[in-house]
């Protein structure tokens, strides 16, 4: 497996190379995520990717640095799938905060993406209980999606401390949804979530 | 580490007997989690054990059939602890319903043994992903605390689907808590557990 020999650093390479050689950074980043979710953080390394892509470990150096430096791009292309490009997906389809709330708090319902994406998640979060880097992803991931929800319920008239509450407790009823989504019948699920929707949305009674 | 030999099934070994071969099963099965929680499931071996403990691995056979024998005690010890016990506590607590209620809130906050405890929960779900037996297990945990939620709420007046909503928000707010503590200030989250106790206590406004 060690036959890590000096290559050119191109990707497209030449017709007379072997096809399998040229594997984009993508499909790498793609196979170490799927062997985190599947195996773990530990099961996540050049060696074990490389046989499973059937390519030689030199043509990971192609693309990345060292393991690292894959782990570093694992972390920011879920950044940018589960939190950046999903709060600008939400933000675009409704202009009313009210419909944008209501469409966050289905997330965790959507069949089989929503399935993959809750494993991604958790591989990632138990990952970032032993790793600094993978803590540091998770903690902005949340933030960023608190700070979403924030703003929504900000937009709707509550004050800043209060619409950090509902956010959290909104954005707390996503993770929990996706975490606990065995509990219950298919219509209870759907009752809680709007109940919890509409109580979220409803001012505290001061007595 | 293969130097299993047959001896006597017995815990309380003689005198003349090396002490650190008398453990209980208690300690494989305290042992077992750490690693669990520390490294993953697929790091809690005999062998690692035994080596961790400076024991033989012939002396895990005097207390476990087998390594699933094993795990199935380490879910069972968990259940026990963190649901069983857990929630026999918070009800002897206090006979007031709101009481619990703010009670079962607080419990992310608990320092140390909260930190503690929500790294076994995560590690135990993280297993659960791949793990029919785990799986079983973590939904039988959550459905009993959800239960134990519920019935305080229909204590409280709420009727069965109303009492099923708000406890699944309120321990999905506990659950979404110990996994999400760094987010926010301390001042924060005692704002937000306080609103989240008063909000799903109040009437749903039909309007």
């Amino acid at each position: 497996m060690n036959t890590a020999v000096p290559r050119p650093r191109t990707v497209a390479a030449k017709s007379s190379a072997a096809p399998r050689t040229q594997l984009s950074p993508e499909a790498w980043i793609d196979a170490a995520t799927a062997v985190l979710v599947d195996r773990g953080i530990d099961h996540v390394r050049v060696d074990v990717l490389a046989g499973g892509l059937g390519v030689t470990r030199g043509s990971f150096y192609w693309h990345f640095r060292d393991r690292e430096d894959l782990l570093r791009r694992v972390l920011a292309a879920w950044r940018e799938r589960a939190t950046e490009q999903l709060t600008a997906r939400l933000a675009q389809a409704h202009d009313d905060p009210r419909e944008q709330l209501a469409d966050a708090s289905t997330l965790p319902f959507r069949g089989r993406a929503a399935t993959r994406a809750a494993r991604i998640e958790l591989a990632i979060r138990a990952w970032a209980r032993r790793d600094a880097m993978a803590r540091e992803a998770v903690d902005a991931a949340d933030a960023a999606r608190i700070g979403y929800h924030e703003r929504l319920f900000a937009a709707l008239g509550f004050a800043a401390g209060e619409a950090h509450a509902r956010a959290f407790a909104l954005y707390g009823y996503e993770v929990a949804e996706s975490l606990l989504h065995r509990q219950g019948s298919a219509e209870q699920r759907a009752a809680r979530r709007r109940f919890v929707l509409a109580l979220l949305q409803q001012p505290l009674a001061r007595c």
